[in-house]
């Protein structure tokens, strides 16, 4: 098999090593507060072997951002399938996957929300961090489009469910991360999100 | 007048000029890039005049958190206060309240955010941030009163709606400050908020 060559899985476990120390180094002492030095006496890996794999800090966050989303949208999709028809179930399923791994989403919460502001002061960054985000907004309609085909609701929310829903889920997860009240968190979700999912009134 | 008696309007001179001071080197720098002396520096006031009045940063922070605030739920009294009667028109008036002075909303998302993730690493700082967020929901919650009871929704749904817009509002600025688009945010708002304050479907 091709990736049991010699260097291929050195590579992908060198490459999960950084990314794995940067994690939880971002999330505990901040974005900005980590360095690429720190980062590599985490993972213990020289700084020449880190820049092999990462152009720079930002590019290891976008790795993280990615691989992050992928799992997010993996979930939701799994959720909305699994529950094959019942809208109700689907509903239920989808909150649930939102707030699944919640000391992982805290996490996130910081290490994002940190990420958001660097790119908001700096044009390139943001640059890159809005087209992620436009592939996750697309990724997330096509994960929505089953239940809301089945609600009746039209293309317009449709397109605009996705911005709804990520903004409101971080919107939620910032206030999350002081309080530390999971509870009201999900009381506005079931409150609130299931119209959303519906044809407008 | 007691505020012309001696020492009264110089006080509020001061407080004034070192809130203005924070206010912008927090926004164009960041709330952990700035220093009191960089404050101090910008208003052209000793350090020791700073700590007649604030405690340290954060005290300053909060200081401008709760300004912010009053006028904020203000803006949105005002709004529905003027509509007289016409949900319709109280809704919109509340959604274009919310993104009034967007450049000052900008501004603001940065900082709040910064100094919400700070409070997230700091249990005492939560605490008070926590406390100041409650006495804000209170004040939105009386406010989003009349038309609550004209549109016919029911108490549950009354108590979580700060909570609600506050999450919605703070997750559409996140993107807003990166994207810099201010439509998306308007249609997202337009779309998914007026059935927000009706009753649950």
């Amino acid at each position: 098999m091709a990736d049991l060559a010699k260097g291929a899985p050195t590579r992908t476990r060198t490459v999960a090593s950084i990314m794995s120390a940067g994690w939880d180094l971002f999330a505990n002492k901040g974005f900005h507060a980590t360095s690429i030095d720190q980062i590599c006496s985490a993972a213990a890996l020289s700084r020449g072997t880190f820049y092999l794999h990462f152009k720079n800090k930002e590019a290891l966050f976008l790795a993280l951002f990615e691989q992050h989303a992928e799992r997010e949208v993996a979930r939701i999709e799994s959720a909305i399938t699994s529950s094959a028809g019942d809208v109700d179930a689907a509903l239920l399923s989808t909150l649930e996957s939102l707030f699944a791994n919640s000391e992982e989403s805290r996490r996130w919460a910081m290490v994002s929300t940190e990420f958001t502001l660097a790119a908001a002061r700096d044009p390139a960054l943001a640059e890159r961090l809005t087209a992620f985000e436009d592939a996750l907004a697309a990724r997330l309609e096509s994960a929505l489009a089953p239940i809301l085909e089945r609600s009746g609701a039209g293309a317009a929310r449709a397109a605009l469910l996705p911005t709804f829903i990520v903004a409101l889920h971080e919107g939620l997860m910032l206030q999350q991360v002081v309080t530390r009240d999971r509870s009201l968190t999900r009381a506005v979700l079931t409150e609130f999100l299931p119209q959303a999912l519906g044809p407008r009134q």
